[in-house]
């Protein structure tokens, strides 16, 4: 592994990835912790290409695959179990580090070349070979390129593992990170014909019921400040009690507030422990909630961030309030 | 006009369109009532080229503009007053008939040519000429081939105004009517370098403030039956009170009963008046919510249907709750 760690660089070389692919008889694929549509979905993609090679083919991740994923083809041979032995070629899906995989290097055979696909901008280039590609709004841009590049024709099963890939970490094609690479990716699997409203109503109609009754807890505390600039949501530790939900279904709450026509700002509060209050803050044109964030000790970026807060909610509530309303008094010239 | 109507058939003649559309010095453009992102975006993006040939263009719509389309490049040049005089060629976009532009055909200068260019299966051909593609998510699928065939360079202008148009009318590339076409479309559009972040901002991020809160009383109301295949909202007089929200605002609101996981069927009942109760049905996979709504006098489609009942709240909600548990029990093979 030290030699290979020498050897790091921040070279993409697909060509090599392709060469070294077509000719493994073997190949183990991984992808990451808290699976999501894009890591699997490229991961099986690949993998299903790969075994219509004639090559043998394993599908690895530390977790179950969500329920609203397994519609996916193949997704039913997705192992908790590393491959023992480890074939030649490792192939990591969508994993900025082998972290991201709940592996250390002393776990990878020292004989095996290890392949990374990835779109982050984070990624550590820890593969023999890297391919990737910060500006893809997903793996699956790239996942079917690189099937392209291996000479296999894509079928119903690899496009509707792609397709869910890219629609899935491109927000349905909204999320800055959309190109027109991505609605040429989404023309070319739409040609092979994916079932479009079989794959939308297992991704987007899968909400769990717990979660509806959190944006009602959230509504009902919903609080418009600053002239209808700043949208405030409260959820108290009963509210998670009450809908039966986890904490993780809060995620995307503060879009509903942010939404709102006005709105420049939108804040979620959330109790997570007794004096513990989680802030989760987003911003629409031009406030800089990195910048707030930061005031009480957190972070992120302008448009998303969060911090943490020791005090009663009603204290958080009052901190975060004044801070915000100066913020908006200040203005964006400030 | 007689002459016109004898003349009327359902041919597509495209070329003699651009001809006419090419030769002309004066166009006046129409689009249809309840104006939404398509009809707005399409005419605009279609006028901005003629004016770009040269022409001399007026746009007219009988309703005022939606303040969340108000971003639209030259959305502030639609009138609300029929041209006069009326110019040689006139284009009706997005409409089915005159109906929908509020005329008859007694207002139509007799010596006007009508282009009709249009996405609907229900389109009644009413153009001297027409184009009309059913299988076109939008209107803007159109008008990018109509705007290239006259020869016109798209400008941002003009592009922003199509990808509008687009991803209203396909419901962010998520409703049934997305093809792969409609993805090329968006990709040649994003080429031309659309502020994505902008257009998205104004187009989803503008709800009222009373749509949240008739959501909020929406979701207090929510019910689910039928071990969790039917998910039922109420919305009361009173709930419109209490939000300040006009009946159109709880359109939509029943999606969010339709993606709890389990659900096969939605059903909103809202009171419209004393002993006026208007349903909204939707189902995911199988149930036709059609044959639901006919047996008590209403109709739509398989996954979409609406009916009214002329009953108290009470009855109405036993009346539905009712009929779908019996069809759902009788499942779908029936």
């Amino acid at each position: 592994m030290q030699a290979r760690m020498n050897l790091m660089n921040h070279e993409n070389t697909p060509e090599e990835m392709i060469k070294l692919l077509g000719k493994a008889p073997k190949v183990a694929l991984f992808s990451h912790v808290s699976p999501d549509g894009d890591c699997i979905g490229s991961m099986l993609a690949i993998g299903l290409a790969l075994e219509k090679m004639g090559k043998e083919v394993s599908f690895y991740n530390p977790n179950s695959v969500p329920s609203y994923l397994s519609f996916l083809p193949g997704s039913s041979r997705i192992r908790q179990e590393l491959p023992n032995p480890q074939p030649e070629i490792l192939l990591f899906v969508d994993c900025t580090d082998l972290g991201r995989v709940n592996l250390s290097r002393s776990e990878i055979s020292e004989d095996s070349t290890v392949l990374n696909v990835d779109h982050h901008i984070s990624n550590l280039f820890f593969g023999d070979i890297n391919w990737v590609e910060p500006q893809a709004s997903a793996v699956g841009e790239i996942a079917l390129t690189l099937i392209s590049k291996l000479g296999v024709e894509i079928d119903r099963n690899m496009a509707t593992n792609l397709y869910t890939a890219i629609v899935t970490d491109s927000g349905c094609f909204q999320y800055s990170n959309t190109t027109a690479q991505t609605h040429r990716s989404a023309a070319a699997l739409l040609d092979i014909g994916v079932d479009l409203p079989n794959i939308h109503h297992n991704i987007f109609d899968q909400k769990p019921l717990a979660q509806i009754k959190l944006l009602q807890c959230a509504l009902n505390g919903l609080e418009i400040h600053a002239h209808g600039q700043l949208a405030l949501m409260i959820l108290n530790a009963e509210d998670f009690q009450k809908s039966g939900a986890e904490q993780e279904l809060s995620e995307g709450l503060v879009n509903h507030a942010r939404s709102i026509a006005g709105v420049e700002v939108a804040v979620l509060l959330k109790e997570v422990g007794p004096r513990e209050i989680k802030g989760g803050l987003r911003s629409n044109l031009w406030l800089n909630v990195n910048e707030i964030a930061t005031l009480f000790g957190g972070g992120g970026h302008q448009r998303a961030a969060g911090c943490t807060f020791r005090i009663s909610m009603a204290e958080a509530k009052l901190s975060i309030t004044t801070a915000i309303e100066e913020a908006l008094r200040l203005g964006r010239d400030h």
